[in-house]
């Protein structure tokens, strides 16, 4: 049976864990109390006063004591000391959950140190802004976003259930996915790109006229390089987190672009044309496939 | 003496030469007539019918053989092999410019076959849209943007004034350019990137269940790849016309990815953060370079 979630602690309430608080209370008002656990004392006093936590502490101990379910939302890299920390203090049959980008380390990580009777159902929200912090935080971040689960096999069904429960409150799209399988999809989808994007933006320490040539740039650098200027903390931790996935997939990147050089050094218009088109061809069979995926019926009309 | 423009024609009347009919007529009415010259009759004939052109032919000797000024404004690789046919019928005096995206490769091809007395300024407006084709031109696709020449060192100073002089009538920022460091600042400010951006894409063949894989793609995916499903055959031959800066580029830009992939594998943490730390700082400089250049007066205010 499914247990009732009826208090949640989020610990970390930046832009994610915020925007969690204020979906929860967006659905659930009073029926949910949500603890906010920060060590920022600002970042707490903005959660309560925005209203994403019922009450807020800095104190893991006394925060999630009475939790039914605990989102972690913090940086990846301090996800499983965390959780190291808090484990002891959780009340049996609670469920544990975060919203940390990279699975198979953490389910390694905080496998080894659950207590009995603690239920661990790793979570990867596809959500986020440009903004980070709680100030960014609103309660329509994960609304209609894919919000996926990575459970282990023989964990408990009931737990996976609850979280599905909590995700329909906050809007999202649920589905669940191999942990490693995860891992590998993201390093491709979403860590490579990221990774491409500030190698473009290195790479521009080649230009010898700075002044004169960003006037190349055609007025869409600020855009197109946008990414690049993301947290070197958090994507240092993600590459740490993930390394394996991500260097191997930098590595079939970085061949595919000598492929190409070579081509066009060899003049080999053939093979540069279908560089080109394959990319439009497998563009357009991906958009079809996330439309598909995209008009499927919200989780939370099933429930 | 800068000559009077009074007759301007334009081969080519996609979106690129359809605007900057549509951008001459708009700023000087009556007192210059402009010629549109096309193979393909129905961009001819909306294009007359949008007021980008007072007169359209499908013949380039009667098209060109008053004409002051010609715009060259058909695919790059088309340039040369147009320009050697027209070359014999332009009349003394006429200034010959073209909006190839790359430079050094057509000034070669065009000066072997220039007629004397005729004037060649090469140029490379800063403008485009994701739609292509003469139902997409604007009269304000230049405006505020960068329009770069390359004049030989040696040209004619009176020709490279007039071209200024029609850049200023669209609403335009002119700078001058050598033409070797505009293929080699283009390559790494532009055709990398764009080459980079299909790289990602095709390297998601790795992806083992697509269906399953692109939900993680965060809902972005179509904008974060917009790029890569621009047209094969231009891109193409942008590569086969400016060979050895788009390779080398690439080499370069492999070889970041590939030091990247290394220290992720060793877990070298401070070599990844300062990497993704220097593109931050490096487009924030970038940024400020291309503020300060966005704020010089506009060319037509000087004029």
């Amino acid at each position: 049976m499914m247990p009732a979630i009826k208090q949640i602690a989020i610990i970390g309430m930046g832009l994610i864990g915020g925007s969690l608080g204020l979906a929860i209370k967006a659905s659930q008002g009073e029926k949910v109390e949500v603890t906010g656990i920060d060590t920022n004392e600002l970042s707490m006093l903005k959660a309560k006063q925005c209203g994403a936590a019922d009450r807020i502490t800095a104190d893991y101990k006394t925060g999630i004591k009475s939790a039914d379910m605990i989102f972690v939302c913090t940086p990846v890299l301090q996800i499983a000391t965390l959780i190291k920390e808090i484990a002891p203090h959780l009340k049996p049959g609670a469920i544990l959950t975060d919203t940390g980008s990279t699975k198979t380390y953490l389910i390694q990580e905080i496998t080894a140190v659950l207590p009995p009777g603690v239920h661990y159902v790793p979570g990867h929200p596809m959500a986020g802004r440009e903004k980070s912090g709680i100030e960014a935080a609103v309660d329509t971040l994960f609304y209609d976003k894919w919000y996926i689960l990575t459970p282990a096999r023989d964990g408990d069904a009931a737990a996976v259930e609850a979280v599905r429960q909590v995700i329909s409150w906050i809007g999202a799209r649920v589905t669940e996915m191999n942990a490693a399988e995860h891992d590998w999809c993201t390093a491709l989808i979403s860590h490579v790109p990221h990774i491409g994007a500030a190698a473009l933006v290195n790479l521009l320490m080649y230009l010898q006229d700075q002044e004169n040539s960003i006037k190349l740039a055609g007025g869409g650098f600020r855009d197109t390089t946008r990414i690049a200027s993301s947290n070197a903390d958090m994507w240092a931790d993600i590459c740490m987190t993930n390394a394996e996935p991500i260097a191997d997939s930098l590595d079939k990147f970085s061949q595919i672009v000598s492929q190409v050089a070579a081509a066009v050094r060899q003049g080999d218009r053939e093979s540069i044309h279908k560089f080109f088109s394959s990319a439009k061809q497998r563009r357009d069979e991906l958009l079809l496939l996330e439309q598909a995926a995209s008009e499927q019926p919200l989780t939370n009309e099933h429930l």
